[in-house]
């Protein structure tokens, strides 16, 4: 969706380790916005993606508008039974609906051999994995694992939305999914206990109001009870209006 | 879906002309087939299925099993938001849904610069060419005239179905277009009166039970009033048992 960040161009100089020739897309999507979202607000800056893709190597930036997107007529969609009912999607209908359909769009336009997605977004990543092999793409899909700044907050466009305050206490997410690695590491397993700790951690910081605090399986996505040997600690929190989503996966080990 | 008859067989001498090489898919698509429907019954002869196909140059049947085509954790559809609401859909809740989905397969798994239906099946040419625009495939979709028996009965594989009798009867469906076309050379444009007309016909012969008949727009197969310089006719019978479908396009030329 553009408004390039150190995240997006891990995935442009992953992409350049497999390909001949690098094909980044940058388009904020509209029908994976719902009507109250921020879809008109979305942070755009073209020229400037455009150079930093070309730093590291792309060799097509594919930036399309609506109109060529979605003509007057469209009314074909992708959507899937039961990855989108968890995380995310359980507070974003119609989101994954939206981001099956222009990821099939594009993989259509593109025909790529490999496609890479960052794990931040790790059901949009699952699910994608998930659509590739329903409907039959002969497409590598590959997960980049999440860029952070220095104080760990996930890098996102949206963070461009925070004021100074709010900032400060966005470090939070990322503590709250260490937090939960300690406990997990400390021996805990039950996921209402681990869930309840973080989201009580995220609580005590200002400006935040949490979406979802989940433990939940790797491939399923559905929550689990309790860790047997890994799960993924997703999150999504509201600070101040912006609202962000960070996972970590954690390990037993 | 198999069990060839001449109707498949035109649609492969057309693919013949356009083509490098033919793939024909033979698939019977539980997708697409309610839980009260055909799909067990459909009639199946996959070594004759094979002669014919190599007899008009086909150079590749691709025939998946059940398993192949939809994994056990497969949930991904595709679906188009107004085209399914008509003629067929309407009676065929999810058909077009399964449709959709099995032929996006097909074209991920074959790839084809050209895909050639039979426009006996209206609605579904109609419905993917949408997809392919709204998807964006890159492929060229030709539509290819009903072929039909002496009497002017569509071929369809679920002829098979019918007794000697239901037979006889069933060639009202095609003598029903026929009076259509005539009650709007004579000058008739007011669609109930048209659709009453070749209902009542069609009503006049025994076993049958009309599930639709319908004057509708080329395109958008939406309901028209009046024919104002063509309109398609289409209709749904069942004869006995047997859900048949035509439909002509009238001219008021």
């Amino acid at each position: 969706m553009g408004f390039l960040h150190e995240g997006h161009l891990a995935l442009m100089r992953e992409a350049r380790r497999h390909a001949d020739a690098v094909i980044v897309s940058i388009f904020v999507n509209p029908t994976q916005f719902a009507p109250s979202e921020d879809f008109e607000t979305y942070p755009r800056d073209f020229d400037r993606d455009v150079r930093l893709a070309e730093s590291v190597g792309v060799d097509v930036v594919f930036a399309p508008s609506n109109r060529t997107m979605y003509g007057p007529n469209h009314e074909t969609y992708v959507d899937l039974d039961i990855l989108p009912k968890y995380l995310c999607g359980a507070s974003r209908p119609g989101h994954f609906k939206g981001v099956a359909t222009v990821v099939t769009k594009l993989f259509n336009i593109v025909t790529p051999h490999v496609a890479v997605f960052g794990k931040k977004d790790y059901q949009q990543f699952i699910l994608i994995r998930r659509l590739v092999q329903d409907l039959n793409y002969n497409i590598r899909v590959i997960g980049v694992p999440t860029v952070r700044e220095s104080d760990g907050l996930a890098m996102s466009s949206r963070n461009a939305y925070l004021s100074k305050e709010e900032r400060a206490s966005a470090r939070s997410l990322y503590q709250g999914l260490q937090q939960g690695q300690r406990l997990v590491s400390g021996g805990a397993i039950n996921a209402t206990e681990i869930v309840q700790h973080v989201s009580e951690f995220i609580s005590s910081h200002p400006y935040t109001d949490i979406d979802y605090v989940t433990l939940c399986h790797l491939e399923t996505l559905a929550p689990v009870d309790e860790i047997k040997e890994e799960a993924l600690l997703a999150l999504a929190v509201r600070v101040g209006s912006t609202r962000l989503i960070d996972n970590a996966i954690l390990n037993r080990i």
